[in-house]
């Protein structure tokens, strides 16, 4: 599947590049990321989403961010790292890989404190080589880890299912095959046949731009609806199981997801049809404590009525309120498939045990 | 309320003019019908919309389109008018206002069968001076049974109160006032100060472009939202009734709406919120056991990536499903309002009632 190889960020002879996914179904267009101003236009835009490719194009960004500092001393490069660090940190709240890549990045720079006598201009380089390996690592984990929930996840579904999905989790939103569509890629190659309906995921369209092209692309049998239609299908009983990505989850279950998320979950929950999180460990937040202390991004209005229309489809000066996510709470998620493993209620208790296994 | 006096369908000397619902809010612009194909493209695309105004077009249009016919006699009259009249109904098929409102014409016309040997010339003029005067009255009916519905829906609210609605069953959807509107006119004239949240409706944006245009030059406070967020404002504790039109209900309470009303009623059902429907008793069908039976108009795929936008907002090729409506289940109906009364469960039993009463 030639999609899979659609990178949404790729580090290559020097170059930090993102997949501009706003152009997309149109154009596959590769944009290079210069400055931190590029980086948080990109990640602020939505040129790069889905909370583990915001993780990797954190720790790149933040690399190619510093990699021309020409420090006087350590504290004087950590004092920099720090500006760029809380500046990329700025660029959305929500998904909580933004801040645990740019932690790990600092976590990285911190492992030299103790060697800040070194001869200053080497000691600089090492520091600049570390934080682009670390970059490295963050993508490749999160691939394996990708991989992994694919196969966790396959094992809950079943050739020939219907299975809903909101926004996009997929390849473009990870280092590769996505989190809740990676089953999707592995049972499609092994033949699985399954029949997907994509809600198109308003106000920003992500399942129509984004996850209609990824499987179209993979020749998986897709059908795009609007979100208002999740109901009747469900209805219609053609879907068995609901998979969706995370952006961020507390450590009670509670999962903050793309907005629409908890209707979804509330519909699966009523006509008796599984509900799927596919949160990678990196997404869980243990400091969060539920759901209510999530917060939650408000966008510009225009997204609703202006966005992607030739003219206006609102009256002048209407009110809007445009939250990009909402929670879903555990209680209707009937499964988490984490690369650890699949969860289970009560999630307080499960979501503690992975993390002591570490 | 100047938008109160914004009719979807005036006769004015002798012209039958129809508001052009396609290109609100940016235009307010009324086309003449002078053919009978002119009318089916107006309710077919979508010019007139609503379920009760959709039977004040017809009315209207059978007038129109028979107005200029010089028939032989009796017979061939009656033979041109059944040819127009299954012609308009082939519009639409799911809005039962459609089918009532060609029935009662076609009754106005074969209350003349009995004088059919009446000297020809004259008679036919009579039958057409008589089907005008019915399409009247089923406008003026329709203005009466929405301004009743309003007030006992009026009932149903306080000042004050979050409303969230769905698509536009507002005066530009009857013959003025609107169904679920209605009691959000009645209540803002008296001071009620509702806060009204619209879900944009996709996709054809009813709720965008109509509801929050009516509701707006109405001076009305109103959150326009897309569709996904129904979920979020409940959960926020904004919502305290949800306010909907319908397009057919079966003897046993359960109500087609536009596409998209059944999740909302799930999502209120979940979160203890009343869920209200208003229903003019012409679109009532008794012959509709239930809501299974109701035939659900499926509409052009292009309508959900194709339609208002610049561009295609899903890739080439891509499969869709776009049902223009779905059936509520009575189970998820707090109550049915009606020109007659408020009827609660059963219905099939209150329904029964409220048609013997007759």
């Amino acid at each position: 599947m030639e999609v899979l190889n659609i990178a949404p960020v790729r580090f290559e002879e020097g170059k930090m590049l993102v997949l501009d996914q706003t152009q997309l179904p149109g154009n596959t267009v590769y944009l290079e990321m210069q400055t931190k101003e590029d980086v948080w236009d990109a990640i602020y835009k939505l040129k790069v989403r889905g909370a583990p490719a915001i993780g990797v194009a954190a720790g790149y960004g933040l690399y190619v961010s510093v990699r021309e500092v020409d420090a006087a001393d350590y504290q004087d490069f950590y004092r920099q790292f720090m500006e760029v660090k809380n500046y990329l940190a700025s660029s959305r709240p929500t998904a909580v890989n933004l801040f645990w890549a740019l932690d790990r990045m600092e976590a990285c720079v911190r492992r030299f404190e103790g060697r800040a006598g070194d001869p200053w201009k080497e000691l600089q380089g090492e520091i600049k080589v570390a934080l682009l390996a670390e970059a490295e690592q963050i993508r490749i984990e999160d691939e394996r880890a990708c991989r992994s929930m694919g196969e966790y996840g396959l094992t809950l579904l079943k050739p020939g299912m219907g299975i809903l999905t909101h926004c996009n989790a997929g390849t473009i939103a990870t280092a590769k095959y996505g989190t809740c569509l990676a089953p999707l890629y592995i049972g499609h190659e092994q033949g699985y046949d399954f029949k997907v309906f994509a809600d198109e995921t308003r106000p920003l369209l992500q399942g129509a731009r984004l996850t209609a092209w990824e499987l179209n692309q993979a020749g998986i049998d897709t059908t795009l609806i609007c979100d208002n239609m999740a109901s009747i299908v469900m209805k219609n009983g053609w879907i068995d199981a609901v998979v969706v990505g995370c952006d961020r989850m507390a450590r009670n279950g509670d999962g903050a997801n793309k907005i629409g998320t908890s209707g979804v979950a509330i519909l699966a929950h009523e006509y008796g049809i599984p509900f799927y999180m596919f949160v990678p460990t990196s997404t869980i937040d243990r400091n969060t404590k539920t759901g209510d202390d999530i917060h939650i991004e408000l966008r510009a209005g225009e997204e609703i009525y202006k966005l992607w229309y030739e003219k206006d489809m609102a009256p002048e000066g209407v009110k809007t309120y445009n939250p990009a996510f909402d929670v879903t709470p555990a209680k209707y998620i009937t499964a988490v498939v984490t690369e650890k493993g699949i969860l289970y209620p009560p999630y307080e208790e499960s979501i503690r045990k992975i993390f002591e296994e570490e």
